[in-house]
């Protein structure tokens, strides 16, 4: 096995103040916060995509990175290269967990039964690295959105043999994943939507996309796949409109179809804001629903309209996330799935070490922030005050079902006023936040 | 009874052509578009708020247009006063309908029982203008958002007696909602949501949210209201974030709470617009599930964050209105309503008439655009020919259910590639709506 | 030479109710428009890169659209092929001019002496068409954003040599551009600003930019080059902030390094919208300078943030565009140049015809209604009486520098009041607008 | 003198731990940094107009919290009871500087001469309680927003007299200011601007504007003023667009009129960002012009599209601010202004003492940030390596004038490719700002 990393080291925790840009400066795997190690509360992954397919090339410029593990190479031969670099980057970085989609491990065949092959061949290369090293699928997924045979959609295509293309395909990311022993398995419809509502039958197309989700759960009993499905929102880019903008919106979606018992949301950051949602809205929304998955960790720019994939450092993002994920009872089957690129002037390989122990960070300390803020408890006590007319007398009769809007015009008939408001102090709750963060 | 706008002649059709700035260009009434009249299609709706209670205030300004007929009142004085001359002005402009909240046309009282005495003089005013007139309410509805009793929220309040007084106000808004022969009668949640998630409970302002509803519900069966329910999104202002932030959200909510049966969605196109979305985008998803209910006309300004309420005058985006409106079956119990302003500069009495004649215009040109679209049929019959797949064959099965990811990849292992892809042609289908428009 | 489009027609006039999608409805070349034919007023430009280059990829997706001409073909050998195809197209489009940038026409070749060498040929070919059609070359430019050399800028490059190359290219390109008879050369600088200010140093990066256009304005004159040198603003995309973010921005910079005497600017519908502005206000900032120079037309989409380069259909901005073209004496140097691609789904070569077709259709409905909206004259005398208190007493003393402060509190306090307002009227000229168009 | 607050302790500092919501976490006046300290560094100001006159008013709701002090009172009466209130708070919160509009620290009376007498009068009342407490004026400020007289414009009204009115008003309001030791005067034109471009001449509109601040300069001459004139940007709101958009369009507009002397910019978080902009970045632009005045510390929500003037709390933004204001020498003549307003249901006086604690903690611990990442010197001295091609050899013959495009194409020829780009390191660099902060 090539090691294609060799100056730089595993990965560890040395503490905040420590200069060494190789090293976690916050995130202490074995580390008990609320008396789980970190490593089982963040479940750590990183993404096939981004790390070894992405070279840096955008609207308007070429591939700026060319990796030395890619050089000369191309197809199988080219994929069957970057899987020992893959999971030697994984390991260093103390990655318990990675994801893909079927066509960044491999390559389109000629035919379908070529790239199944070729996929096969690959997932045999990715199994013996899981057992090498551990490493686990957090989840699989399939490519639907590259191959111009899907320009118009995949499930969502008003071309009937298109959505056959894509069942196929998906049957097959579902077999390889349930192979490899995943947790879960992602739809991300990138080009589930439309460009323009002048050539759209929106109420057929989502139709056949509930059939299509359908055919994936009997697909999954088919087989015994019991890894969880996801679903992942995007309100755009590349198309002008997805169907599954935010989370309501899938929900809603779920909900009609009666898919929800079989899905929760897999939520992206800067998917979120593109809806003009912030995170911690997204994941309360899902939380609510019983609905929170996983999580896509990355971050947008709020000043650019596009999905940058930036790996996310704010701290304070990070720490809401943590706090809605132990509120809703953590990330059971989800991860911290860094769907995250460097930047296309980061052309370095150790550019992608840099951003992900920059990210796993991130997140390691907003979990322990997330742990303070609950531990402190004034927050919490703040919000059960804050509530307490419901819990007695006549809150507790309206959520009991026991009153009526006659009922409730007689008392306020009767009462003239209603009690005073308290303040909504929200800035001295910031302030607590600043104060433990 | 006064008459405010003596040199305002009755506002009648007099074609495009014509320079009378007091004249319909396009909205001729009587003539017919598709066996009905515009009148029928449209059913145009004059506000009160607006209309009798702005005076151009915004957040860095005090009123700049005092008129003359609240010249030196207030109170219920100036509420009286207001009647007759809303009713000219509607009259004037040929509105078949109006709207309003409890308390635009009828201020505060000292205690809920005055403002409820002070609510039925009123209402007795209107009803006489009504049978005068013969000016019909669309919807009536109660405004929960000015008071600062409501600032936390009204159904959502973590103050259960607060939500006891919206109970009491919207009682008896949907009571002369129904006395005044109401044919709806509307939610604007404006307060109903979050300034900040650190001090919000979600789960818990959604249940009392849901119990409100029901509540209105129950009490319409039991006053023997029969006029349609309706929800209007907002995603944003006055609150950091609305629950009903567009129609995906609210319809995923009705459903959750089994609410849908009894609510429309009332779209507004600068809620739209605030939300992501194209007013298109909106009326599609409404009008797929079946819950496409009435029409807050106006727009906002994209590049502005805010809700203008500007009068809209953009032809492109009238003619996309009209066209969904004509698709799912017109506008049965909903209207086109101005929920619009005049710009804070536009002082005068007449600009109240400019404004409506313009908008009245943009739609009534919308209308008669939507059915050239319609009667041109080339984009329909290109819709036909882009889907056919699914009418027959491979398509036709899986619609019909009778295919699973077995037998697809079979299929597409077999067929080798689908079958081409047709362009979408979205600049030929531009192109025939602005030859027809 | 090929015939590339054998069954489509030279496009022509046949007027706004012909229902053959190959014809012009609106754009009457001849048709003379304020005593000038349309074709001088709107000076149409189509554009290589989009036409020729672009075949569908984004940032999600592979080519699309794979064209007839291409086929087989790479290199030099199909920069050959593509040249008598955009001529062919650009002549049945009656476009009286093209645009290009260096590396659209002709690849990088192995070395920059090889690079310039394939591009002597092609504009060899190039001049032989425009000698054929008379089809004329509004401006040329060169392409430094697409090599990964340019990742960090080109002449704000941090890599001095990095400068001294694109120093090089401009220099060839502004030679061709000459050679070719161009009557202006454009400078839009895609990577000149920053992906993070944590690297960037902002200021140094500004001088050198002033210097790189110093020296091409130096080289034009050495060269005899007397065409109009432009700079193209754009706020963002690809990075995160360029420069040359706005209209004010650009003449703040040229103004700061004493450029302004030799530049104007070429603005994008596209590209101002992403600023935060109207194109009707960009188009004035840049004409109240004397700075307006030419237009790059398209749309974006304002749900959308990022650069969709749509072809503008949509005749109310059409309208403010040709209306603010023709206030500033109209596109003297520049052209209405068309920097819009077919969407991604628009995969057939017919595409290219419809959506010029409907591009060049809605400017020439723009500026026919924009001319009636002169010759209407309601708007203009509407401005004459708004401003008519500085035409003559105080106003004009203003004016002429004779009040101060102190003699303008005089005049306050004396008088008491300001004259009262007028209306802004905002509605009723909206209302004039739609009646006219 | 009132005691408002007998339950509000002195502020003090207490360190980062403490759990004392009256105490500063990190704002240690005396504390040194950079060898000064944090007290002059930061030169904190509190506002009046938000502080005192902000009620909880918003667009859809009446006022949430009467303040006992202004109970009962109204006109002259309540404005001299604001006073004594102001600086308690001020001094309480351990703020050396003040910042107020005329009118808000007191009322319009009947005539100027009134509304003169009256300001005088509190005037009066400041110049006390400044030599009382030693808190010194930032700047002073005229409000030509908020009357209806402005609906237009101010100094850029189509109405001449209107402009004489703001000029009496400004020579005041600059006279005051003096006669308070002001140490700047600052221009936000908040009407300076357009709602529509259909009824405004922005070329004549800007003419008289840089009339307007011409007058001014020459009246602080005349009355031997010597603070610095700041103006501030604003892309939009109130109005559709402001003509001091962004710090570049203020400097293109100061450039253009020869204002750029005698001009400082005042920067808002808030505005940049509704610019579209990073504060960063407007801090640079300033800066690298050297006009770096002041800032009005807040921030708005990137999620919504107005000016919500929150108290600033984002430690990751404040660092970057006081890290550029270090850059540029610190804020000389300028302060951290707190232009911000507790949230509508923070309704208890407490909430003004938490919301400025924690914004002056933000800025506190921003301030230490930036001196760490300084000294650390590790940003710096990549910066240096990033741009060391331009210090000696083809870098330095460039900046100095001794290269043009012809030294360069040969120079290039000759080279066959530029030197190496090193990479970007963003990630790299983020990482060091937040293991230092």
């Amino acid at each position: 096995m090539s090691a294609q990393f060799p100056n730089i080291p595993r990965i560890a925790y040395e503490g905040a103040q420590s200069k060494n840009p190789f090293a976690f400066k916050h995130y202490n795997p074995d580390e008990l916060v609320e008396g789980k190690s970190m490593r089982e509360h963040l479940r750590f992954s990183m993404v096939y995509w981004h790390t070894m397919c992405g070279q840096g090339a955008d609207m308007f410029g070429a591939p700026t990175a060319i990796r030395p593990w890619d050089d000369g190479k191309s197809g199988l031969d080219q994929a069957k290269a970057r899987v020992p670099v893959f999971f030697e980057m994984a390991e260093k970085l103390q990655m318990p967990y990675w994801a893909f989609h079927d066509r960044d491990i491999s390559p389109h065949g000629k035919t379908l039964r070529e790239s199944n092959e070729w996929l096969d061949t690959i997932v045999g290369l990715c199994k013996e690295q899981q057992k090498r090293t551990g490493i686990k699928l957090l989840w699989g997924t399939a490519q639907l959105f590259v191959h111009p045979r899907f320009m118009h959609g995949a499930a969502t295509s008003p071309n009937a043999e298109v959505f056959a293309f894509a069942a196929a395909q998906v049957k097959k990311a579902l077999e390889v994943t349930h192979e490899l022993g995943g947790e879960g398995y992602t739809f991300w419809g990138g080009r589930e939507g439309y460009m323009t509502l002048w050539n759209t039958d929106m109420k057929r197309e989502l139709d056949h996309l509930a059939k299509f989700l359908h055919m994936a759960v009997d697909h999954a009993k088919a087989i015994g796949f019991k890894g969880q499905f996801y679903i992942e929102p995007k309100p755009k880019e590349p198309t002008k409109h997805q169907y599954d903008s935010d989370a309501a919106a899938c929900l809603n979606f779920l909900r009609e179809y009666n898919l929800l018992p079989y899905f929760k949301l897999n939520l992206e950051t800067n998917h979120a804001t593109l809806a003009g949602h912030s995170m911690q809205h997204e994941m309360e929304v899902a939380g609510a629903a019983g609905a929170l998955g996983s999580l896509d960790a990355n971050t947008g720019d709020l000043l650019l309209g596009w999905d940058t994939d930036q790996f996310l450092t704010d701290t304070p993002v990070a720490t809401q996330m943590m706090l809605s994920a132990l509120k809703y009872g953590g990330l059971t089957t989800g991860g911290v799935n860094f769907d995250a690129k460097v930047r296309r002037e980061s052309i370095d390989p150790e550019d992608l070490f840099f951003a992900h122990i920059g990210g796993m960070d991130a997140f390691a300390r907003g979990l322990k922030n997330a742990a303070a803020i609950r531990a402190d408890g004034r927050i919490d006590q703040f919000m059960k005050q804050r509530y307490a007319s419901w819990d007695t007398g006549l809150g507790a009769r309206i959520e009991a079902g026991q009153e009526s809007f006659a009922s409730l015009e007689a008392f306020a008939l009767e009462k003239g006023e209603a009690a005073p408001n308290i303040s909504g102090r929200q800035e001295y709750l910031e302030n607590i936040v600043n104060e433990l963060t």
